[in-house]
């Protein structure tokens, strides 16, 4: 299976990651931030062992209280004995914006709680990758032993409302009087949830939320054996209906077999894509492109006497070789 | 230039893209979003009449009030009997989510207006792809005559924060009063502006986050000739503050034609990279795998005896003719 030319996987880190030591957790998840030369022959190592995980997409609008309601779900995993790995990249997250702001309050709830394990994406800034990284540090996390995952992105995002698509289950969370439910409806964000969360139910308008979600479903038509998506109302703060959304979560995944492991293909066909992707733009970056070159075809393109695609047409054509110049 | 391969691109729609034919517009928009096969060619064809806009990027947390500023500066720049084109890539946006929701009110306040294009990209729902079509969107409304186009988007997404960034100019929106400004440092959509906006300015706090904003920018260093971000008051339903602000677009568009030429080709090398991918996946999906060999492919992955490393690495070798088989 392994190919003799690929570097060879770091075992030792590939090894702590695997007895569950946070700090090697810590370390690896940098490597695939970074986009370090070591990244893949670790994700690499780590593959065989993961699978156990069952992964929990949550997204919403900000404001909505997400990070609150993940601790709280972290609080009832661990409860149940089951240890958790929590991934924020909603940029309005305390979790992301933690190491600029100093508040790191949240975190302190599971300190000194090996069972919990968070960590936010720090991928703010590069052009593209927050996918790839994303379902990498799941990899990680999922091979550290970790029983559930919970991965949080604000719902406004291509991306982010991709990477909770692409979960074991998708929860989507709104707040009422906020007209919330007409933004979420209008990001696309309603046709992904498998449960709906409102949170802050005791605010005015929860009862108007949940019904106006409620009329929404009953527009859709669900086969006998189609899961229905279901409403829960909580309010992260005091804990108030955290249990029930535990127990939507596991109704879900006892009736969702089959639809979990359609999930699970969706998402391994988009992480093969991806790495096809990057494997291409290597190759061309290293083995097709001259130095210099793509100054001179960047040149010709702004000064508009190349067009991207004739340009592209040529470098690919190279790639494959086909010819041996542009 | 053209490879006699290649389709023959769509001459009438080009040619009427290129007299500004609404309709036209409208239509060749549509194509690039379906991913028509027809759309590479037209765009191709539309290239070398593109360069004369202006790209002006907006963006912002939701409830900002992008769009309605984005309807006042399009009345701004109509009075100086400029043409504007307006690209809404926020599904927050009441263009974007005009369909679903018949909110299209805003729409007319230049309804009967040829010099106004207003389109919103309706990407949302599949996975990639939204960088891509609001660029080839951005070349259609070039090529039309457009002398300004706007580009609204949500400020919390990566794509979206990305496709602000390439503009030639990027206008950061801000409202008081909401803690707006943490969540933007958080989600680093401040580091990105070449001009604040601070809507909404008659809300209490104004002076306090202009003070904050002014304060952030006192600990960024700019070079003598280096542009050092303004800050802008609006009341965009008013109209208070819009003069003010084109004129400082005016002024960083006459300051910053150096960093205008590298916008342009960082925004090119962007694009010519999307187009390789889609390239390299397209030749693979046609003429490397068989027929059920991704079905058999993700099967392995799924059920772990087999990595998604090595199954790209086998593909990708494929591609190249290095093997025959995987």
């Amino acid at each position: 299976m392994t190919d003799p030319k690929t570097p060879v996987p770091a075992p030792t880190l590939a090894d702590r990651v695997r007895a569950g030591d946070p700090r090697a957790m810590a370390r690896a998840i940098s490597l695939i931030e970074d986009d370090d030369p070591l990244a893949s022959g670790l994700v690499r190592a780590l593959y065989p062992s993961t699978g156990h995980a069952y992964l929990v997409g949550i997204t919403g609008p900000p404001g909505a209280g997400k990070s609150t309601l993940v601790d709280r779900l972290a609080v009832e995993f661990r409860r149940r004995e089951s240890t958790v790995g929590i991934i924020a990249v909603d940029p309005t997250s305390p979790y992301t914006g933690g190491a600029i702001l100093g508040d790191r309050v949240r975190m302190q709830t599971h300190a000194g709680d090996d069972g919990v394990f968070i960590r936010s994406m720090a991928t703010r800034g590069h052009l593209g990758g927050l996918a790839r990284a994303t379902h990498e540090a799941a990899y990680v996390l999922d091979a550290a032993g970790k029983d559930w995952i919970v991965i949080e992105t604000v719902g406004v995002g291509q991306d982010e409302v991709d990477i909770v698509r692409t979960a074991d289950i998708s929860i989507v969370t709104l707040v009422p009087g906020t007209g919330d439910e007409v933004q979420a409806l209008k990001a696309g964000i309603m046709e992904i949830a498998d449960i709906f969360v409102v949170n802050k139910s005791d605010r005015e308008g929860a009862d108007r939320l949940v019904a106006s979600i409620e009329s929404m479903l009953t527009l859709e038509e669900f086969g006998p054996h189609e899961w229905r998506p279901v409403v829960v109302r909580t309010q992260a703060t005091s804990g108030a209906g955290v249990l029930e959304l535990v127990e939507a979560i596991e109704r879900f995944r006892a009736h969702a077999v089959a639809s979990h492991v359609t999930r699970r293909r969706v998402r391994n066909e988009f992480r093969l894509r991806e790495l096809l992707q990057a494997r291409f733009l290597e190759h061309v970056d290293q083995h097709v492109l001259a130095a210099g070159e793509v100054d001179t075809l960047l040149d010709r393109i702004t000064d508009r006497t190349l067009d991207p695609y004739t340009a592209a047409s040529g470098i690919f054509d190279r790639a494959l070789g086909r010819k041996e110049t542009p």
